[in-house]
């Protein structure tokens, strides 16, 4: 699709780049900013330059951060004992809008995965073992993909944190709430019945961790 | 929903900003853009503001142009006495993506609408009549919205155009190639029933105008 304009057509472009935008809706947002005022252009902008300028991994844990150290590894009402262990910035985020979670975080920055030629050594991990010596860190949950990729990430992390004080985890798999029995798949369901956990019949009113 | 960054709310308060783009998209599309390079944003911000800055109304038809008169005008190919009176340069996109009219263009900018307090001096219907006085326009053909506000438009251009030697067609309402009859609203079908057409047995070859 050309409107026969290249600089119509390149701002096309721009926005099909995006994730999930196809030619037809770009050009409807390229309409959209030609319709607006000029500073409407200019602000949009400059918030995606100031943000790509300005924003970098923090040092603790590779969150996103203006600062050197991001606002949960700073906040003094975060456990920073507990540190949850995340693929990337996407599922820190998502465990982050639960709003449940009181720990701190480390961003591995992808999963072990020797078919895309990504081994242990392009990952965060000797940050993470580095880490857990010069700091007070008790326990490590690692809440990363049920994938074999997955899988094998969280073996090599618990294999380097053998012989150290700290307690590793992995988040619970099984039925989701809401989901129904009939159409969960067979591994997970089986998993779920092996990894039954004791029904209790008096429940904590608060359920943050 | 916030991510507790001011710079990436930012963000993604811009990317909402856009039609059809949630804050649940916008949040993925500014992790992307931190996710690519530095120089990634750089030109995509750049597209955008030369788009804008350099982009202007056509001065003949008010289609967008980089030059005081857009491609279609100057165009020797196209039908310079055929004028198509459209509503937006969305809908002369449209008409332009058929790829079957070659004539050219003049782009109202609206059409009048009471309600929204817009009147025919908002619109450009001065500069269709001066148009037709000073050029060797043969035909206008109205491609505007069949709603009360597009017929109140037509009949007041054609008012204007009255004495004028100059021919006035409306594009042809009717059920749509593809559509089933059964599902045709009925104002639809009752005037494609009034304003039949003659059947042709032997076809035309080329079906552009």
């Amino acid at each position: 699709m050309s409107t026969h304009n290249s600089l119509i057509d390149e701002a096309v472009k721009s926005f099909s780049s995006l994730p999930g935008v196809g030619s037809k809706t770009a050009l409807r947002l390229v309409l959209h900013m030609l319709e607006r005022d000029q500073s409407y252009t200019e602000s949009f902008t400059q918030s995606l330059m100031a943000l790509r300028s300005k924003i970098r991994p923090c040092n603790v844990c590779a969150n996103y951060t203006e600062a050197p150290v991001c606002h949960i590894c700073l906040n003094p009402q975060r456990d920073q004992s507990l540190v949850c262990v995340v693929e990337t910035i996407r599922d820190l985020l998502a465990i982050e809008q639960t709003g449940h979670y009181r720990g701190c975080y480390h961003v591995l920055g992808g999963v072990i995965s020797p078919l895309d030629g990504i081994g242990p050594a392009d990952l965060r991990i000797d940050e993470l073992v580095e880490r857990i010596k010069t700091s007070e860190i008790k326990e490590i949950i690692m809440a990363i993909s049920p994938t074999i990729d997955g899988e094998t990430t969280i073996f090599y992390i618990a294999k380097q944190l053998e012989g150290l004080d700290v307690k590793t985890s992995q988040i619970a798999r099984g039925v989701s709430f809401g989901g129904e029995l009939e159409y969960t798949d067979e591994l997970t369901l089986s998993r779920s019945i092996q990894t039954r956990i004791p029904y209790q019949l008096t429940k904590t009113t608060d359920s943050s961790i």
